[in-house]
């Protein structure tokens, strides 16, 4: 905590089997890691032994697409693995440093129940919490919660912003103090220092009191990835920290300065809020290594399985009806992600991808940045977008699992330590201490001391 | 597994920081309880060591109740505590073979969201979860999901139903073998023997596939506790843990005989489920030693406590108009739980109780059996429920937390092993092997095995 150079800041960002599409497939692959438990126990144990600043976990309340063909040879598209709240907070009890990071939509729960949660968990795991907020994007979820077809990308945002207002002002709840829990007297907690929210808004109406102490970090740790013109508002006005997806370093450059730029409107430190984009990373001994290794499960991808993937990220849309080795054509507005069909199109135009040429070069990192070589490279990237202003840190998006992640630690690691990029150590026992984030006091006592 | 004896099945019932409501003052209470997950690692791990089948977590979202007097003076209406789902799933990563039973409310849930994070605890913990499925009572709960008034009592119950066929047939996505997982083919599950659900009901349209794979208990138990005609009803036709609460041991014969009765009609044997009531054990090495026991922790419940927990469990009614040492008053039909109303007013005539005795009797119990006396006294009256139809087991209610459960171990448990009624260790590692309860086969494989 007393450390003042500034380190990169690491998730581990855990799809069942790996990253990549194919990543079941792979001879090293623990392929029924959706439903085995041991095979989480030991990524979490390594990660946390490698000194990671937290496990993340994406989710869907519903399998992305119903392409059956495509499906029943994938794994990733939450297809069928563990609900990640239930897995972290499991987790939480086998580990004792490292950071725990569950996505939950704000458009499909209430925000009574995910305030709960969350707060739940940090103090299960004692302040070791993040709630990754998310607007679902997928009309395959909306199926799933009673409605037809999915809400639009401006009203899930306006939703998504007052329901993180709802869920942080029931985390307000409690003052730090509010339980003296005197047996003497009888004074359970002190009524004065519970604090009923009340809040009645367009899409909620909720009155609190929440049913659980104030948490350990004060908040859980609020992480949102939204990158379109509402996503950077609401992450500038609320979020912790920011998971990004960019192909190039000056695309990283260009968000990590907009986003920075937005805090000051909001009262923030730049410090306030950590950019950790993702990176999908093939290591090898030597670069031809590392290509052969990215070749080699390259090589698993079924047609249609590429073809479906890019398809729902780029819209959803059906590409079916243009040649695999034609270009990629324009495509309509969607009302899934806009920022990543720009960073697909972007790609193909940039680089005159056809569509095959397109999934292909998708396929790992999906979306993300991809890094193929050696510890030596691989740290010069991390490094070059750490130390130019792209990123505060990174999402480790290992290929495969779990060997992908033990290959980073192994021997990616080391360099970025020799390089005193990466703690030997962590700073605390909370999320927010590792991360360098401070906790949020609670409205009432940030009053009295400003006072 | 293969034990053929007829033994007692025991659920250790923890509130936080015990049964009793002024629990937490208790000077042996672990006052912190509901923010301290070390306290609840020792008693699981405790129940465990004892061969305890399930630990089971009552809930409520939302605090019950707003008599800030009362409230600032108790522990255990839902104040502040952990969110059962992430309590249980932590702990069920601390221990091996003891089963989890969650409550989850049906009237502020998406069935969508329970199925997932049930069948998901259950991979978790290996087999070991339970769902006690309730209906929301308390309009201090809807406040907090949009509403300004609790559904109905009929409309609670229609929506329960259907909630819970909902998240059967999610339960049945998969098939026991939907997963090859054949690398060499590609073939992650099988397009066969996945089944969409496609619900279209009153309260719920639901399409599936739920995204995780198949529970390894088939079905995660459920468990219920409705009393009401349609309670029973519903247990009868879907519980495989029936709790329930009686303060006599004609009652409860009566209660067991009505409920196994219905089984048949839904082509169910008597087995299929089993009859759980609550028990709140005072024990003592002499009478009056579990005398004083109890007395001790009455004299510490404060006036405005007991008056309110009576106000809300006979209601919720506003008791304040009546003398506090005068007759219990006619009360006006409730929307909240009638069958406890019932046994409240049934209690209070029985023995003609001022208001006052009446908060002072079910302040421990809180409408349970309650039981003060020696080791062999506690093992008579479980042995005669047991023996004479009017229980399968028991839910223990410690009167405060730890030691009421450690006492019960320590003192209870050996006599009833003396009997030949309890376990000396577990038949299996699911919460079914242990309940005795069949696994639920996927309707698709039934079929086959029926032709």
């Amino acid at each position: 905590m007393t450390d003042t150079r500034r380190e990169l800041k690491l998730g581990a960002f855990l799809y069942p089997t790996g990253h990549h599409v194919a990543a079941w497939r792979h001879p090293d692959a623990q392929a029924d890691a959706g439903s085995n438990f041991a095979h989480y126990v030991a990524l979490a144990q390594a990660a946390e032994a490698a000194k990671f600043d937290l496990i993340f976990m994406a989710d869907g309340v519903g399998t992305r697409g119903t392409d059956i063909e495509a499906l029943s040879r994938t794994a990733i598209r939450y297809v069928a693995q563990f609900e990640p709240i239930t897995l972290l907070s499991a987790l939480s009890a086998v580990t004792s440093n490292i950071g725990f990071v569950a996505t939950a939509s704000t458009s499909y729960n209430e925000p009574y129940h995910i305030a709960r949660k969350f707060a739940s968990l940090d103090h299960i795991s004692g302040g070791r919490a993040g709630w990754n907020l998310v607007t679902s994007s997928s009309e395959h979820e909306a199926h799933n919660f009673g409605r037809d077809e999915h809400y639009a990308h401006a009203e899930r945002y306006e939703r998504a912003e007052e329901f993180a207002d709802v869920v942080r002002g029931l985390w307000d709840t409690w003052e730090e103090d509010a339980f003296p829990r005197d047996k003497e007297s009888g004074i359970y907690f002190d009524p004065d220092k519970q604090h009923i929210l009340n809040h009645k808004g367009k899409y909620f109406k909720v009155r609190g009191p929440l049913n659980v102490a104030r948490a350990p970090q004060g908040h859980p740790v609020l992480v949102q990835a939204g990158s379109s013109e509402p996503g950077k508002e609401l992450a500038a006005r609320t979020a912790d920290v920011v998971f990004t997806a960019h192909q190039t370093t000056e695309d990283a450059r260009a968000f990590y300065a907009d986003l920075k730029g937005r805090l000051a409107k909001y009262g923030r430190d730049r410090d306030d809020l950590k950019v950790m984009p993702g990176i999908f990373p093939v290591v090898g001994r030597t670069e031809q290594e590392a290509q052969d290794k990215f070749q080699q499960i390259q090589d698993l991808i079924h047609p249609a399985v590429g073809l479906s993937m890019l398809a729902g990220m780029a819209g959803p849309i059906d590409l079916s009806q243009y040649p695999l080795d034609g270009p990629v054509p324009e495509l309509p507005e969607t009302n899934s992600s806009k920022s990543r069909q720009k960073l697909l199109l972007d790609l193909a135009r940039r680089e005159n991808l056809t569509i095959r040429d397109l999934y292909l070069r998708i396929a790992g990192a999906r979306g993300h940045y991809q890094v193929v070589g050696t510890p030596v490279q691989i740290a010069d990237k991390m490094e070059e977008w750490f130390t130019t202003g792209a990123a505060d840190g990174f999402n480790i998006m290992p290929p495969h699992l779990p060997v992908g992640l033990y290959d980073f630690i192994e021997h990616v690691l080391p360099e970025l330590r020799r390089r005193g990029l990466f703690r030997s150590d962590y700073e605390g026992r909370t999320l927010r201490e590792n991360l360098g984030l401070g906790v949020p006091r609670h409205p009432a006592r940030a009053q009295i001391a400003a006072e």
